[in-house]
């Protein structure tokens, strides 16, 4: 499928609307998403977040486009408040693990690639860390400084909000009102309550620490993913993805101290929503999660996926155990169907067949579905809905019986490239289901044997000895009977 | 087992001797070894190197050590003749793929990862990055310029060799003779040719670059090594491990160039030997290599280990098809043993049995020997003559049938704990080895069946079909005969 065929619409945060996607570079994207924290498992919040990034990232390959995908991870910096105040996530873990804590990031990086790779998200082609980019972080900083959009208190160095007239661009919001005033009664070293840390100053033997124009500190969250992407995607680059909970302050902050510095930023905002259990936000403080790691004991990732994806990415989706187990019955009349075509596809006839036509006619509209729903800001719900429509008239050609090879062939196709190769839901239908245990059927044979040999039917009972020889069981006559074993 | 029974003495190469192994801190292990340069697939030389280490750090475990392992990642500033000319390894073969080189390490690190963690190589508690840690490096480069055992030239920032008269202290080299012969034509702003590099000057397009106070540059191979062990175990720490090939010049100068900071650097220096094939090293250079990945297509991980600790490690290993498979055979017996163990174990009785006293004997003498071996500079191949020589014993016992369950017990806890655990070559022996397929029993049931119908043998010919039914098969008569199917 050629780029210039498809219309791509994606709803960018920044402008709240639709909006054509022309990325900068024709046939290029840079595109750059909010990584994890490493300081704990992640959830099927993250899922969630991940596994709609990783369709649109599949889908943009799909569509021909030349995609470099970035995605970070916070090893400091990140504060418990999600704001300036409290403790580094990854210090005060690592505390209480009592280990170093770039032990725990190494840890909780690897245990979330592991629940990535599981759940079949491609790899980023760069994570990079945050303590990697120290440097880069600190030259913002000082030409934030040197500008006027900075200012150093006690170690200290604060974005000047009033400086940034823009600010508020991205969520509409000038401040969190009440966090402010909260903010304010404790450190009162900001100039205004708005302002926001781009420098802390290390404190309290903070371990992870550097020095700086303005002494030993460590970088705040929001200038590390500022610093990461320009880095390797430009100053000026396509999209920025990330959960709809840091929209604000995390990514205001982002673009203010961004394109403070004389450049501008991320072009389209992507912004997914959360996963709520019984109406209420799925995430680490509330205790409400189910890690990746433990649903992946009881559903396979295809079911987690397909789950995720029937809700838009910018929508909530609502957790339940029937919602999982629903995905999962969808799945299998999908799969059932991707079976059935494996098989009769080798089988079919190469001549045009009576069911040719119906069949071609459903899939044309299943791919025109499919790509008409992705092309509207990555609709998967109704892209699922487009795959699912087509197992019918599949299903209808397999049982005539008498549709062609390249027919079943395309039906085929279909689901594999847009099912599995951009959703994702399919999964591999030549794995092989597990053979059955033999033990059963060699003590049938076993049983059978002692019958005829009772019944001095000699022959027969020679029969089955010399099977089971030739298939490489060794057959021991005791006086218990017979045993047994493996040659 | 307790660490005060023990007398562990190790190689030290910096002493040229066998000395006690007495940590800084009683009970602690800090211990660093040189990672891989992440530009290319990891062969058995490698294999060779970290298996070796893997297995030192698993002893020192064993022994009840606290250890923290730190093996770094070198992404930027390994020149391709590892010395201070020639391209970044990395730099030039990203060139060459067309992408930037924070992807090719990303590929490579996550490759390499993926062939250790198939070679059942523990992972390390910090693989600290060497782009990672340029503000530590450029730190050390300063101080050293400081206290004048460093000079700047074009940007280029020297070690200076005849500024530190210790310098040859680990590998007995004040220089390579030709090399500086060679390097001094090449490069002439090099106040002494043995003098080394710490910092580069960033030309011609050197995407990996950092801002320094000698102007734009990345740091030197051998700085970050030191950078990176002294951040995470302190300025003196107990063990710096590598392969034997990086003892000049990249270990000397390290040692070179932390000591003068004014603190002592690691206390044991162990090198492990390389693989050679037809008598020549196995590297990436002479295109002699197997990669591991290619290995283990055709050798489990627990041959390729015993095949490499067959050999000590300070002993080059001969690479022969014949040798790994030699090695696979002597497992084969091993294996065999623990597997009889595991079975013969849940049904002995509790009553003590006439084996029992030669066996326990045996058992204990194993673990002394092995002990014995590993406390002697981590001698595996004698580690592992002790854990064949019970084999015979464990097997005479089990022939016999009359050993109680825990002396049975003590055999197989000696070859877990020490064969699997330490050494990591015993394997699971639980593991099924997979079932064997029901279709060949299922169609000589059917066979059979045919048989007795045929001889109007009709109730035994139920029998079949009934006890197929059970299992789950459905059997089809036809004119052509019978057809079964899976429920």
């Amino acid at each position: 499928m050629a780029m210039k065929d498809h219309d791509l619409h994606v709803y960018n945060s920044l402008s709240r609307e639709k909006e054509e996607f022309k990325p900068l570079t024709e046939g290029h994207v840079g595109m750059y998403v909010c990584g994890p924290t490493v300081y704990s498992d992640a959830h099927l919040g993250h899922a969630k977040s991940y596994v709609s990034f990783d369709v649109i990232v599949r889908y943009l390959r799909h569509l021909g486009f030349k995609l470099r995908y970035v995605q970070n991870i916070t090893d400091v910096g990140h504060l418990t408040d999600d704001a300036d105040e409290g403790e580094d996530k990854l210090e005060k873990r690592a505390r209480l693990d009592q280990v170093h804590p770039m032990e725990l990031a190494e840890t909780y990086t690897r245990r979330y690639l592991r629940d990535m790779d599981a759940l079949k998200v491609v790899r980023a082609d760069i994570y990079p860390r945050a303590t990697q980019h120290v440097p880069e972080q600190i030259a913002i900083v000082k030409e934030l400084v040197e500008k006027g959009h900075a200012y150093e208190v006690n170690g200290n160095v604060y974005f000047s909000v009033p400086s940034w007239e823009a600010y508020g661009c991205l969520s509409g919001r000038k401040s969190d009102e009440q966090e402010a005033v909260h903010r304010v009664e404790v450190r009162s070293d900001k100039k205004d309550p708005r302002d926001f840390a781009l420098w802390k100053v290390a404190d309290g033997g903070h371990i992870l620490r550097w020095d700086s124009p303005w002494g030993w500190g460590y970088p705040g969250w929001h200038v590390e993913c500022s610093a990461m992407a320009v880095k390797y995607l430009g100053e000026t680059f396509d999209i920025h993805g990330g959960g709809l909970e840091n929209q604000f302050p995390h990514h205001e902050c982002e673009i203010a101290q961004s394109n403070a510095t004389g450049h501008p930023f991320a072009r389209y905002w992507l912004h997914n929503n959360m996963i709520n259990v019984d109406g209420v936000k799925m995430g680490k403080s509330l205790g409400n999660f189910v890690t990746i790691e433990d649903a992946l004991r009881d559903h396979d990732p295809e079911a987690i996926r397909a789950f995720l994806l029937m809700t838009h990415f910018r929508s909530p989706a609502n957790y339940t155990v029937e919602g999982l187990t629903a995905a999962r019955n969808g799945l299998d009349r999908l799969q059932g169907c991707v079976a059935k075509l494996v098989e009769a596809t080798g089988a079919a006839p190469e001549a045009e067949g009576p069911s040719d036509a119906v069949l071609a006619e459903a899939v044309a509209r299943a791919d025109r579905d499919f790509h008409a729903a992705m092309d509207d800001d990555f609709n998967t719900p109704i892209a699922v809905a487009a795959l699912y429509d087509l197992v019918k008239p599949a299903n209808l050609a397999l049982a005539a019986g008498n549709a062609s090879r390249a027919a079943l062939q395309s039906a085929l196709d279909l689901f594999t490239g847009l099912g599995e190769e951009v959703l994702g839901i399919v999964g591999d239908p030549t794995v092989d289901e597990g053979s059955m245990a033999a033990d059963p059927f060699i003590e049938l044979l076993l049983s059978v044997r002692h019958d005829l040999k009772q019944q001095k039917l000699f022959d027969v009972a020679d029969h089955i000895r010399n099977g089971l020889t030739d298939a490489g069981i060794e057959v021991q006559d005791g006086k218990d009977g017979a045993t047994w074993s493996r040659k």
